[in-house]
């Protein structure tokens, strides 16, 4: 393959200086995760080793139907080229050179386009030439083979100059350059597969990232799901989080002016958020989704046993009256009312009215208990008197007409869940951690876990599961605290909890802060620099 | 840096065959993602190149306290090494060769390692030439740094030979060598550290698959742990059919001959095996771990309206005998019984009792009707009857006995739930689809969300949700379809079906495929290949 012997003279250099270029180009391209980094790498690296004033890249978009060759990078020594170069696609097929060497998988050394014969399939487009004054004289295109030996793109060299840092004019360019040699051929196709093969890597990479972070957020999805009334929480959370951390970035003074945080660990930040009530999935539905203090299937037995007290009730007074008229058998007489029994049945019978609309009265101030809302001494005292308020079952036993533990549902003194379920939605916390700690994350996430674990602790140690206090709760989680409580409050889908103005979300959070439970500093800056816009939300 | 002028003869090659060798090695690294082949490689390439007798890399392992360099890899031209070397590590100090470029980040290239002076820090351990026989002149130590320059790993070259094919004699070493030259030590360490941003990237890689592969399976468990029954089914699937696919793959005749999965594919396989029942996240717990037909909150209530039946029917027994007293004024008859009265009421109480024996006899029917079981068909009369027993409720209005609804789920033929609620626990695989296909898979995993769609299809089109056929089925689904069966009928875990033998599961699967619900083939080669012993069953 390699023609000449004068391969110092052919390269216009040293062997050690070639050697070192090719080294250095090896651990930069390696080392380069930005596709549009690495594409000018090897643009720049192969123009200087090869002393070309021109190249170009194009990348093989193989989803498209059918592919075409996709404009990536350019660069040119003699034309200033414009910022931002309208993107193209160039059909692949054998017409252009590009799509030539992409189709065949073969480079193409031509010493002069301009002379081409007009004989081969491929044609040299002057367009270029034509828009910005140039002259392109030799060129080289050689594909990028992955280890496969699939082009995934084609690498495009123009004008190989006798100097390097000679600059060509339309005039002078046929003598200030030269045809490629074999030997630059040679070196530079080594080199565009060699950045192919790293190119597919870095999309490996990046694919794989994609694909985590999408299940992640599929996952988090489908869990809050389960929970309607959460929907999108943890996306807020996350997004709030991440730019308050942003945010204590930029702070150049106060108490955040060393504070810094890398792209990873706001990406590790991101995670925890995104992540922080991933545990509520060992928590039941009907916890989660409870509204009101007693299960709305518990109260149909209530409502079915109320009406089997009002039935016993009647019963009894039915029997009652069997009773007295046995033992006080009447004289028959003559159809003057009202007699003796009468009047006792009258006696039994407003007595049972009264029982009755007790018992009606009772099921009102229980249904009125069993709101979610905090009680009034009143019913308080009524629902206490229920559990003195006896029936007969139909075993003959007397039973309370509420049980001690429906007693201790409807006594909750705010919201709906009892202590035991309070501790179960509580218990989300532990059920997180314990989750994240054991999937293995990489050395720049290994952090998520402990971030996401103290999201409910408070600065004044009154938090849980744990009941930290300020020195332990990394900043990270005391971020993630606020954005928590934000959204909290100012959702618009929590159950009995009406969304919250901005302005009354802040003084709670103000409030929170004074009262030491989360970090005063951060909800400042929470507030100055608005974060909340990051949710589309204005002061 | 370099000081020699003389490259041609310092490297013992043309500068053409050198960059060649560079090039070759660039891409070669590139390529290779196992860590082992990339030791190799980087040693084998750089001893060509310094025409090295022997070369040894360790890597630094930083998890360990303290840190260590761990012995990784070893050639030599001269000595027969033992396949397997025992696993050793050195400490991360400057008294050793290795540990002192580790530790400083430098090189260290000395002539002869017998003649150092005993005034440096680090010293030559004789081990291994006491060992084999062998004579260590000069040595090259190169530190492998990666892009932050931290030290990752060291290379160590052994004895500079004057030929490349020289064998060395502990007599001849000493003239048959000679120092590395500056430039080679260039050139080494130049290679070494791309090795090292490779390894690190391949790293980063393998860590962000395994993160990947680790919040799956984790998700999945945390999702089975919602319904008891099914714990570590997915993993079971998962094992199975992966087993099943690398059985076809090692078949050389019959129909699965020419069928191949790659090791991509089958990584396809098992991520859409252990995803198959993701979308159970999607099915209410309370469907999922419904037991017997009547939701037990629900029993409760008909519990309760069964004892309001009771009583209601006894206070119409004690009204009726007022009416009679109040309509049959009765005279006093001296003690004298039985009188009328009392016949009738006797009339009254032993119709009641009755109709109480009537209602507990429902009731013990109901019980049994609730069971799971395949229902006989006198109870299913007499739960159609029971619709027809009215009783007066508290608002004087007639109501039967059981309610429509209730009927339906009482009917049910088979297993506990009604057609709707079969119809959401099914509705798990459109989840799992809908889900799958939301997250961003990788070209070498698209095909997951469609194997895993079709696990309750069968070939005779009879299954769901879609109703497809054998020709709309993928392989892989076929497979896993055997592989979920197989499990369903053998775990220990599910409610109402007891274990199966592994005999009998197998004798179900192939009377499935006899009625061409399931790929007879695979069948019969999941039991002869005795695809369960995965599972550690045996046949």
């Amino acid at each position: 393959m390699i023609t000449t012997p004068f391969e110092r003279e052919t390269l216009g250099k040293n062997t050690q200086q070639l050697v070192d270029q090719l080294l250095e180009i090896g651990l930069a391209l390696s080392a380069t995760e930005s596709l549009d980094e690495l594409l000018h790498l090897i643009l720049t690296k192969s123009r200087e080793i090869s002393f070309s004033d021109a190249g170009t890249i194009f990348l093989v978009k193989a989803e498209a139907e059918p592919a075409v060759l996709e404009f990536k990078a350019a660069q040119n020594d003699s034309v200033v080229l414009p910022d931002h170069v309208q993107q193209y696609t160039v059909p692949l097929t054998a017409q252009s050179l590009v799509g030539y060497a992409a189709l065949k998988a073969e480079s193409l050394n031509i010493a002069d386009v301009y002379a081409l014969s007009g004989s081969e399939t491929y044609q040299f487009n002057r367009f270029f030439d034509e828009s910005f004054n140039y002259r392109t004289c030799s060129v080289l295109v050689v594909p990028m083979q992955n280890i496969s030996g699939q082009v995934i793109g084609v690498l495009q060299l123009i004008n190989r100059k006798r100097q390097q840092n000679a600059i060509l004019t339309p005039a002078t360019a046929r003598d200030l350059t030269q045809p490629y040699s074999p030997w630059e051929e040679h070196i530079v196709r080594a080199l565009a597969s060699q950045a192919a093969v790293i190119i597919e890597r870095n999309h490996l990479l990046k694919s794989i990232e994609q694909l985590f972070e999408g299940f992640v957020t599929a996952s988090v999805q489908a869990i809050e799901a389960r929970d309607p009334t959460t929907a999108g929480h943890s996306e807020r959370v996350a997004a709030l989080t991440v730019r308050l951390a942003e945010i204590t970035n930029a702070t150049t003074h106060g108490v955040f002016r060393e504070c810094y945080f890398s792209d990873r660990q706001l990406q590790e930040i991101r995670y925890a958020a995104l992540l922080h009530d991933f545990g509520k999935i060992g928590v039941p539905e009907a916890i989660l989704n409870k509204q009101k203090k007693i299960f709305p299937e518990h109260l149909e037995v209530m409502r079915q046993r109320f009406a089997l007290v009002r039935r016993t009730l009647e019963m009894e007074t039915a029997q009652a009256k069997v009773n007295y008229l046995i033992s006080h058998p009447h004289t028959p007489h003559s159809g003057e009312h009202p007699c003796d029994h009468c009047a006792f049945f009258r006696h039994l019978d407003s007595e049972l009215q009264q029982r009755l609309h007790l018992l009606e009265s009772y099921w009102h101030t229980l249904e009125q208990a069993n709101e979610p809302r905090v009680l009034d001494e009143e019913p308080l005292a009524r629902l206490q008197d229920m559990t003195h308020f006896y029936y007969k079952g139909i075993d003959g036993q007397l039973y309370p007409l509420i049980t001690a533990s429906e007693l201790e549902q409807l006594l909750v003194r705010r919201g709906s869940l009892t202590q035991a379920e309070r501790q179960m939605i509580e218990s989300h916390v532990t059920h997180t951690y314990e989750f994240l700690s054991r999937i293995p994350w990489t050395q720049h996430l290994k952090n998520v876990p402990i971030i996401a674990y103290g999201h409910h602790e408070r600065l004044d140690g009154g938090g849980y599961p744990r009941g930290i206090g300020a020195a332990d709760i990394p900043l990270q989680t005391q971020m993630l605290a606020i954005a928590d409580i934000y959204d909290a409050l100012t959702a618009s889908d929590r159950p009995y909890k009406k969304s919250l103005p901005v302005e009354t979300a802040l003084s709670i959070l103000r409030q929170e802060a004074d009262e030491f439970k989360i970090n005063a500093d951060l909800v400042e800056l929470f507030t100055q620099q608005q974060v909340f816009r990051v949710l589309g939300h204005e002061a």
